[in-house]
């Protein structure tokens, strides 16, 4: 099903008691806030390689974002620095949304991991540009920074992104790891910015990590 | 397939260099969360009347309430009240796990909407109170704010959840009001909320609405 375009549906001018000018800003402020939102909905279509702690399908990348940004509330104080758990929220919600012009990309999968950067890059271009331009600017400004890893915030945030897939595959016997044949020290390295960044929750780590090695859903090295 | 006890499996005793109550209670605090996240992931698996934008598909609450929460980022500038943004996007983050034991009720299903108050209360009690008492409490309160709508914050949010299905509906040439044989003065009074509580996009709604209803979509009165 194509799409239905937004924009061309408002006609606020003659709504608004507001003068002319102010009207017709207000209806292309809101024709692009409403393009950007009806846009994203196709994030609920990019499959990840995760599954449902039930088995049942694979996670598609909207549903992991509000589990993202639900983890961060409720763990944000394991954070080994003070965050504005806040922005550690917002920059979860909108921080796969490249993946919808650039697909998700599996973390294990080196070859297709090359390029990525390029292709979500113009991505962000595009789909942040859909937005009011401050709007956008502020949304690709988070991204931008969950990317650099360089604040408390993008630190934690990037934990909480490797520890959810750890928990569903623990759920569901191996999940991904199996399917995809991934070795311990892979899943060390993967998880490593845990332990860095939110240190009290390693342990847990560790030992749903040696659970799996112990059952063979990890490989040895 | 039978979710795993998540709460079994840690023993930070061994890994924490605490003191020993402290690391117990460490240990016990970081099972209640993890058990938490790993009980709300079957939001996933609660659909709603609704279909993505694309039509190929039902929308689950999860993903629902992660676009949601990225509304609340982009839309709330239209709140009629100032609001707390961070408060809204919290609440729509949690508004709709008590779905997981209570089930999505379809708003226009005024049979099951009447006992639906009781069974969603006795999964809050539930579902938060696999959290530390004091996690809970707080995320509770969110959801008894939501629901009793008389904040700026839920009265924001709430209008937001009456927004996004009929954007999707919109893109869907009617989809849930034509599967269901929704009327015009159903939908508005539905979608009143927008006009009090966001009333800088109520034109937009008037416009959706009036040409669902000139192509069918939606009956006439």
């Amino acid at each position: 099903m194509t799409p239905r375009p937004v924009s061309n549906l408002y006609y606020f001018m003659r709504h608004s008691k507001e003068a002319p000018a102010s009207r017709q800003e207000l209806s292309a402020r809101i024709s692009h806030q409403l393009a950007f939102l009806v846009e994203v909905d196709r994030l609920k279509g990019v499959l990840r390689q995760t599954l449902l702690c039930d088995g049942s399908r694979q996670e598609n990348s909207a549903e992991h974002s509000w589990h993202l940004a639900l983890m961060a509330a409720v763990l944000a104080e394991h954070a080994a620095q003070p965050v504005d758990v806040t922005r550690v929220i917002r920059m979860l919600l909108v921080h796969d949304v490249v993946e919808i012009d650039a697909g998700d990309t599996f973390a294990y999968d080196l070859s297709a991991n090359a390029d990525r950067a390029a292709r979500e890059q113009r991505a962000a271009d595009r789909i942040f540009g859909l937005l009011p331009p401050e709007q956008g600017q502020e949304l690709r400004a988070l991204w931008d920074e969950f990317e650099a890893q360089q604040t408390p915030e993008s630190r934690a945030a990037n934990a909480l992104d490797r520890l959810q897939p750890l928990l569903l595959n623990h759920q569901t016997h191996g999940g991904s790891w199996r399917t995809h044949g991934v070795n311990r020290s892979q899943v060390l390295r993967r998880m490593d910015p845990i332990r860095t960044a939110m240190p009290t929750l390693w342990p847990a780590v560790e030992d749903i990590v040696a659970h799996n090695c112990s059952l063979g859903h990890i490989l040895p090295e």
